[in-house]
């Protein structure tokens, strides 16, 4: 059983519960429109040492900045500024309070830059490895909450950013280089917070969402909540790398979004002027619901990306 | 560094942020004041295999069941109503999908009884033993949320069902015998949910919590944030095991309060009516800032009783 087919599963354990006013399980948050038009947004994430990260390849200040910062990421996928986070540690006997104290330094210098009151949380110990949970709320007024079920047919599909840069970086580490560019892209990725929520407050903005598992998973993502296609022009992946570690290999905490064809330049333009940064447009979204059509320079590609695959 | 220091020590590093509305650490839940007088609570919590349950000792359901007790208990604590939960797990591969389907029969059949909604998640490969983490919120209107620092020097001590099962429970468990009506007391604690709501709408009740770690832990939790003594009866302490378990081995997960005296009687005779359960009064509060007072029918007790140590 994949994670995916998991959740789906659990979800259909709860279809018929009572959602007490949220919006559950299919978006990076659920939703919970509180008064005056604006909304609560929630997530959860949990890091287990040996499967995210080690504890040798990464400082205990990068280990606590990143825990906050993926969760930040699914704050912004809904176009919503986060408020307030929950931390869970689960901490072995070998783990040495210098490596809570650094570890606490790095998530709370987040916390401060991002705007984010730790609210709560839970310590405890455990036999061996440490095990991280982040619950992270995020605020939004209502109707700039953006969602993976509001793309549309004739939509360009847009990232904000180059791709790929975590991925190398996850090479790197792995190889024993753990001080490259590209490995400090892969331990801290900087939130975009600003970015995202202006971008929630523009309506030609449709579906968004952040790129956790690469384009070629998260793109599906969309398609699936949409009911629509997508067709990916490979020749329009921005990346200082190989296309398929662009695509496929995640943890770039980018945003991925589908915008109306014909307010694309207005967007990206104020996007620039604000940021100083590109929107770049990938492909667009089809009415060919479930497919994903990769093309290069116009014509069909014969290649099967998918991307990461948890487990 | 107990648990209570790393705590300490983590709200020291966050006393200078902004908290954005809520209202921090040092209660069982977080509150964050949203619309028409009501508010929002939140808490989190973990439990590791090894650490908090043995696989082989309880069934994956009861597993379920618990992780969602312990957490509507820390609602319940504030007087306040569950609503919705997050539920992240981490799995290693020896775990069957037979395990995870029964251990979230036991989630849900508790979210249904309780009419939590599962709003979010994740799960996650992990090394090595079953690691869960659960965050829960609640609703009830602002006036009725109950805190640790509202007792009054006068005020009576009070629980709210007998003590000791639990912890006579987790005996019998490490003792192997897992089927005892105190090891299901231990591992399937039922929640009050009803009789908190209602606890929480009387304005006699002022200091509120849960009894996890037993009472000696947990007045203690109330003398501190109140800035007041207790002195506890032990003749008065309801329960059918030694006054030690009862006292000492915590996750009772029973309600502590402090009741103005001149209130008591008429508080537990609506109790009684409405849940045909008494309310203990087990001592009082006093204006000895700091200092628990132990008595056996008046005399003072040469006993040091302790809570459960987390580490």
């Amino acid at each position: 059983m994949t994670e995916f087919e998991l959740i789906s599963k659990i979800a259909s354990q709860f279809s018929q519960c009572d959602m007490n006013g949220w919006e559950g399980i299919g978006d990076d948050c659920a939703v919970l429109p509180i008064s005056d038009g604006k909304s609560l947004v929630i997530s959860t994430d949990m890091l287990v040492e040996d499967i995210h990260f080690l504890r040798n390849a990464a400082t205990p200040y990068e280990i606590g900045y990143k825990s906050l910062a993926v969760n930040v990421s699914d704050v912004c996928a809904m176009g919503a500024r986060p408020t307030a986070a929950l931390l869970s540690l689960s901490l072995p006997e070998d783990v040495m309070q210098e490596w809570v104290a650094e570890f606490m330094e790095g998530f709370s210098s987040l916390c401060k830059s991002c705007g984010v009151a730790l609210v709560g949380g839970d310590t405890t110990a455990s036999k061996e490895r440490v095990t991280i949970n982040v619950t992270i709320i995020g605020e939004a007024p209502s109707q700039n909450i953006k969602r993976r079920s509001a793309a549309k047919a004739g939509d360009l599909v847009v990232v904000n950013d180059k791709l790929g840069a975590s991925g190398a970086g996850l090479r790197d580490i792995l190889g024993g280089r753990c001080n490259t560019p590209e490995a400090q892209a892969h331990k801290m990725p900087r939130p975009m917070i600003n970015e995202a929520v202006w971008l929630g407050s523009c309506s030609q903005v449709h579906a968004m969402m952040d790129i956790s598992d690469g384009v070629a998973s998260d793109v599906r993502h969309i398609m699936e909540r949409s009911r629509v296609g997508a067709e990916i022009e490979l020749a329009h992946i921005p990346t200082d790398y190989d296309i398929e570690t662009a695509l496929c290999a995640g943890e770039d905490y980018k945003l991925l979004m589908t915008i109306s064809e014909d307010g694309f330049d207005r967007v990206a333009e104020e996007y620039f002027a604000l940021f100083g940064e590109r929107l770049y447009a990938i492909g667009h979204i089809t009415d060919s619901c479930g497919e994903l059509r990769w093309v290069e320079n116009g014509k069909t590609a014969e290649v099967d990306f998918r991307g990461f695959v948890h487990y």
